[in-house]
């Protein structure tokens, strides 16, 4: 795959000593540039900032005779339930929409199934002599870290450019300890795969040994295209219907990349029992989501048709950060040897699997210039990535001069690490 | 306390007839009227529905060099810290600013108790052998449903006009299994009463055989005088800290009753290693509560003095339902050994005492006559009232027409249930 070409010993140190002396000089420029989080620019901010004020006067507060401003309404609103629903394809009393973070809504889904047990658990997962997680890696940190925090066995599962490899899931499930996964199926963080149509069958015809194992299906980027037109992708929840085990998914989405990160709404969807199991539990804890803001969503974004155009002034601020990413790595590190990348249609992220033995010491050297990176090994389990190959680039924060900087940094220790490698072995 | 008048049975009979009388023409009235739940009116909706339209430029999001757009301030922005930290009289440092729920982040404390231990456990409470909580009654019935949902054993603790029997409580916290109390310390609900000042030193100076027992100090109606001037209230945090248990205490308060109930935003504050352990653990769970929400809030509540002016006129909705409310408590029930109520000063309730055995029968005939209340029990643990006897009332929501029609039905029953028992007895 990653192969050393075949130069002798004088030529790569004659190369690596013209790339450390362009490091330097790099590192002499003082730079500040941080390509590590997938968070939209101030620009993608700005063009949703009409949000701020549809939502004004107090007459428009009540929807399908509900107030708004007051509590109530634990499950959402009737009408950002509907909206939801038609975003991913499935049915308003399949979704349960809440505050502004998914990733909330899929731990508290973990930590009931820990302190409670879910619908088809024999026992809260705490009972349970030892819990398994699997984690399709590269994969995102913040999935892994939940389940970990719980104390579970996190087992990484290979990524392909079809989504997880089913065959080894497929064998995995059989062990009644391994509970559920973690998945991203549309545009993966980070390599920005689809799950193929086959993988996404295979899923939901999953007989796993444990009657509560759960697919964590966090769709965060199902209308996320940047290039190219709108991708339909299959509804999850009624295939996993249709092959009789409704329970056994939980899809996740929010407008955290559609209006604002931190101030959007999110939304849960699963079987209609799975929903009635969670409102009851997640009754427990609160009386209500912020329903103002559910309105507000929905009076701006309307509806699916509504919410792609708006996707689509997304994508034009969006492309062209990508387009300069690979169009840098084409540059710089095509035909080397030292490094591969997959070029997404959508997503946040570029992942580039370096030569192994030399992510984390590429991203060293970007530190050392100015430029922060996601942590190496951050997309694997634990926090380690056996290759310590993969680096997960994040191109949309920064404005684009910047980016070409960051990226010139980026290639260069890239190189730098590859060539110090080459000279090692 | 409660004594039956001494009555010949014939006497009783006559009196019961015509209570029965009463009682069947209001039936007649068709009446839906709802007492059961502290939400503010829409009158207090409209009066703050300036709040949804102070933030709406894109430039006013920034705050003290955070875009509250994007994603980070795990904590809550500085701005809302320092507003929770005037109106609580404790530092900015020593606060956590979550979403629109308290509710959800006392919910998150006993949550990770469970999961993961407090700053000072030595292991989860899930690893424990039993927990028990003490829950001063009657009290709030959703914080006992917390406690509940994680098996805790609830002891009642009887509440006095100064606060929680602090010699009980004092006695009780000396079993190690004893893990915390959940408290109301001012304006408590539902009875209205404010802890005394020696109850607060008490609770301050308690020695727990438990490392981390937890006060959970739910300081839900620390604004919320609706009869007379601000009332000040000490500092619970400093207190601690003072007598040697910093961690022992996590207060709460949120705007659910100042701005939106569903909309508004919540606070925790504890002492800074509390903080910094929680914070941790909420870093799992969520990126950033919604921060554009918090700036909106500080924006149009500016600081205490401001909150202080705007709950003057929440008050001025709320004084006259009060006063309704203990008219006709004294009007219809005073003086005939069958009721005891106290009159708040603030707060959301007032809570009845009944002739013991006669609650249930009261909101039984309530129902019947469209008139919904709190369940009786609900604010004892387990939702049983040993005595069958306290019953929450809540002014807030109905108009006062309504409100007056409600209380007339409402006394209508308390008397037609006193008059059935007492003839029975």
């Amino acid at each position: 795959m990653i192969t050393t070409s075949c130069k002798n010993k004088e030529e790569l140190q004659k190369k690596y000593e013209s790339m450390l002396q362009r490091y330097e000089a790099l590192k002499l420029e003082g730079l500040k540039l941080d390509m590590s989080r997938g968070k939209p620019s101030k620009l993608q901010l700005d063009l949703v900032s009409d949000l701020l004020g549809v939502l004004v006067d107090p007459k428009d507060c009540i929807a399908d005779g509900c107030d708004s401003r007051n509590y109530g309404e634990l499950s959402g609103l009737k009408c950002a339930r509907e909206y939801w629903a038609e975003i991913l394809g499935c049915k308003p009393s399949q979704t349960f929409v809440g505050g502004n973070a998914s990733l909330n809504l899929m731990y508290d889904v973990i930590s009931k199934a820990y302190t409670h047990g879910l619908t088809d658990s024999p026992r809260p997962w705490c009972k349970e002599e030892k819990v398994k997680f699997l984690c399709p890696a590269p994969g995102y940190d913040r999935h892994f870290r939940i389940t970990q925090s719980f104390g579970f066995e996190l087992i990484a599962v290979e990524m392909t450019p079809d989504g997880p490899n089913m065959d080894a899931v497929e064998r995995l499930v059989q062990d009644p300890a391994v509970k559920g996964i973690w998945c991203v199926p549309k545009y993966s963080n980070p390599q920005g795969y689809t799950y193929s149509e086959e993988t996404v069958n295979r899923f939901a015809n999953l007989k796993p040994a444990a009657p509560d194992f759960t697919i964590m299906w966090d769709n965060a980027y199902c209308i996320h295209e940047f290039a190219g037109e709108f991708e339909p992708f299959p509804d999850i929840i009624s295939l996993c219907e249709a092959a009789g085990r409704p329970n056994m998914v939980y899809e996740f989405a929010s407008t955290s990349k559609v209006t604002f990160p931190g101030a959007g709404i999110s939304v849960m969807a699963t079987s209609e029992a799975n929903i009635a199991y969670q409102t009851k539990l997640l009754g427990v804890q609160t009386i209500s989501y912020d329903k103002v803001n559910q309105l507000r969503h929905v009076r701006y974004l309307k509806d699916k048709a509504h919410t792609l155009e708006l996707m689509k002034k997304h994508a034009a601020i969006m492309a062209p950060k990508f387009e300069m990413v690979l169009h840098m790595l084409n540059e710089e590190l095509a035909g080397q040897g030292i490094a591969q990348w997959h070029a997404p249609k959508g997503g946040y992220f570029v992942c580039v699997a370096a030569m192994p033995g030399t992510a984390k010491r590429t991203l060293a050297l970007c530190k050392q210039a100015g430029v922060t990176m996601t942590e190496a090994g951050a997309t694997y389990p634990y926090g380690i990535d056996p290759q310590d190959s993969m680096i997960r680039i994040a191109p949309s924060l920064p404005p684009i001069e910047e980016l070409e900087k960051a990226m010139q940094v980026f290639c260069t220790c890239l190189r730098l690490a590859a060539l110090e490698k080459m000279l090692q072995d």
